[in-house]
């Protein structure tokens, strides 16, 4: 899939970037600064390696305006790790599918699969569905009734859509993951866990992207939604009604409980958890593992299970390393003042009243 | 699927509801109390949004015996939040799937499918699977060898059900899940670690409820057992031998570790991990995020990574917001102690011993 | 599957054990102390069982060399844990799969398949993708354009692995896995996230096992490996471009994120998180729920989130149920020692300076 080579001309054309050095070099592919050979270009995109790359063998690199003394041929440019994204899809664009129904795909009457649209091997589309221009089903793929997919989203295998689901333009649903399974919703009726009936659906906006084997439910009633530029890593679950805002980000094996909402830009690390009817502002960030409950103010970074603003919550992680070596010092600091306390021959001194 | 509406007269029929309103009033669909409109029917299932519902602008109301003033023709019930799953059913009814075994689904010879069950596209169903009455089998489902269904499941698509997996009735899997990959049990023989077989199955009992992409091993021998009416949700994990109560209740990505008890009604929050061996009693509630080792009482709140009892660690979760000013007063205890000596023109007191 | 029966005699050869018994005697299977009855042999592979292999109905046993009083014929051997899958193994064979492709597998043409591998209804192989010698491929498998898998493994349904994975010999990966998955990389340009192309690969060796619903993600350049013998449990993710080292153990719901490197035989317990770019010498073992952030040492026993050495996180634990009675004890301390100063008729002592 990746062309033979580029000459760094080419490169520089591209990316437009600054090239210091012989423009009709060619190099044949991207590595990084430990494993590049003569033959490909590699790339300095955070100062910290610096020694790593004038140690590299590799042919050319990609690199900051101000970084000299690299030993090859530089291209400059002012966000390396921006233009290092263009420079790896020119190496690898993405795999082209050829428009078109696999033979083997089973595909209902009443859906609509728009003709430059790929449906792979084994996958199920049925009633009613929509499928737009450009979209990419592989295989083993299975569309629930209704469903609708916009432009040039990519759905990978074992990728379930129940019915209903809507999903935007440009979004990446990596295998395995299920949108629009029921939310979790019983009442008790004395006897059993009745089930409440999850009639709402998802909708999830232009440019967001899902991970493998990652869940989200279908609503009670209205929808669970994933704003546009979103990117939910794998075994993350999402509990029906959530909303998830604009460009946020959730890292793998996050839980976000029914109905909580997050506003744009949040930052959920690995394995934090969130409780139902939470709600966490713009730009909050949560360290892994954290738990929240309740409502997070907007720009705040937060810590622990419960957490915490991460400055306090750093100083009691600090303390608690002390811990057992203050319960010793309280224990000393009792004896002495006892101690002290006889020694002057006065009668003991009385507790506090709480 | 949903009937166009139905009037205010058969809905407090179905429901076994008063009316207080017009009978003929023709209703079209149910929403909660901020999104419906004038041709729905809200509820309200929770004193403290009675502000909302005067607010709303629904046609009608589900609500409690004693709500008054509500603006619109009102239903009144004992439990509304039970009513409200009736009411929910008459406007959507489960989708009626015609029975039969669709043309490109594979269906060994030898397997028993009831003519009244549902196979969906591209199913496998393996050499004597037994697949009950009325039960539907989604597309894409893997159904193994000697696998039994029984009455009325609904198996969801991408959900692998191993050799000899035992389902009963009116059970629900959603997409994605596992049930009866092996457990995970190995032995170190010195130089590498040696799968112990598992050869024991998995059985589900009436009325459960398994979440999308749950996974559920088999027992090393005899069987992982989840009881009757359980519910658990998306991303779990049930270890080789656990046996899970009756009615119990487990929130998304808990982690059941092998050879685990649990009792009846038992509720798992989000996130909480058990280790293997314990026993939780009946009744035992545990927290969000929350870690459990040894056994728990039947009864028993508890929470925390390690669980303690719930109003002892929240003790502790209030007291650590303090334990970085509890360091400073004790500094600032044993340097006042020192001055007070030292003015006294006393020795300097001794530690206790340990 | 399983054999009718076997004599003890025909065991103690298989299992290279010394019999106390006759050796004519059959058994007709093998079940656990407490379930097996007078046609089964039962197994004491842990002496604290002693009492209940005392007990057992069990019709023989397979005990260490030196216990007696067992009520039947014992077989004895030196590690009775390590001969107890032989005499699983010896009842419960692998199940034969017949070679050769099923009629509704959807094969590339230029794909490889050995002669003597199994590929199941309903299962994708894509183009250039080659499949070894016995190697087994269950229903509904996607195997992507050019992946590798070597002799003998066995891909259970639902997998994904994505386009290049290779995947060694003895290989066992369990249904819904997804490898190869796009590592979770984006760089944001001020106004939204790109995507960091990932165009490595994941390399899994030898005599690996991979849980279901288990994600392991390609590398954003070079690969995402895991070592030999590694066993990996369920629901387990494992990020872009991470190492795991040998014979090492994932429990179930472990997260390790992106670039971190784990020795040779370490054990991460359940729920354990590891942050991006870690390393974990060899035999390193993380407790249940613990977060790892930055390196441990080879051969640590690490606990709680963030970790600490196991030694100083017990006694951290054991302090903190101590908290709120701590904070009661430096009060008390502050109200004595005042009561004392005044007494004396001295003016309050200062607080130290920080």
């Amino acid at each position: 899939m990746a062309r033979a080579g580029f000459t760094l001309g080419e490169i520089a054309e591209a990316l437009q970037a600054r090239l210091d050095g012989d423009p009709a070099r060619i190099v044949t592919g991207v590595a990084p600064l430990d494993t590049a050979g003569p033959d490909q270009i590699s790339f300095l995109t955070d100062p910290r390696y610096r020694d790593a790359a004038r140690a590299s063998r590799a042919g050319a690199f990609l690199a900051p305006s101000d970084v000299a003394d690299l030993p090859g041929p530089t291209l400059r440019c002012a966000v390396p790790r921006q233009a290092l994204i263009d420079l790896v899809r020119l190496f690898h664009p993405p795999a082209p599918a050829p428009p078109g129904v696999d033979r083997t795909a089973v595909v209902a009457a009443d859906a609509r699969v728009d003709p430059t649209a790929t449906v792979g091997p084994l996958t199920v589309v049925e009633s009613l569905a929509v499928i737009g221009a450009g979209v990419r089903l592989h295989a083993l793929v299975h569309v629930g009734p209704g469903v609708q997919i916009g432009e040039g989203s990519v759905v990978y295998p074992h990728v379930s859509l129940r019915e209903g689901v809507r999903v935007g333009r440009r979004v990446v649903i990596h295998a395995g993951a299920v949108l629009g399974a029921d939310g979790f919703g019983f009442a008790f009726d004395g006897s059993a866990h009745r089930k409440v009936p999850q009639v709402g659906g998802v909708l999830i906006e232009d440019d967001v992207e899902i991970g493998a084997n990652t869940t989200i439910d279908r609503a009670t009633f209205g929808d669970t939604i994933v704003r546009r530029g979103t990117k939910i890593d794998n075994l993350v679950q999402i509990g029906h009604n959530v909303e998830v805002g604009e460009h946020s980000l959730l890292v793998a094996q996050v839980g976000v409980s029914g109905s909580s909402r997050l506003g744009r830009g949040v930052v959920l690390a690995g394995q934090v958890g969130v409780a139902d009817h939470a709600t966490l502002g713009d730009g909050v960030m949560v360290a892994a593992q954290s738990g929240i409950k309740g409502d997070v103010e907007a720009g705040s970074k937060v810590l622990g299970s419960p957490a915490r603003p991460m400055a306090q919550a750093s100083r009691i992680v600090a303390a608690q390393a002390r811990l057992p070596e203050l319960l010793h010092r309280v224990r000393a600091l009792e004896h002495r003042l006892e101690q002290l306390t006889a020694r002057l021959g006065l009668p003991p001194t009385e507790d506090a009243r709480e």
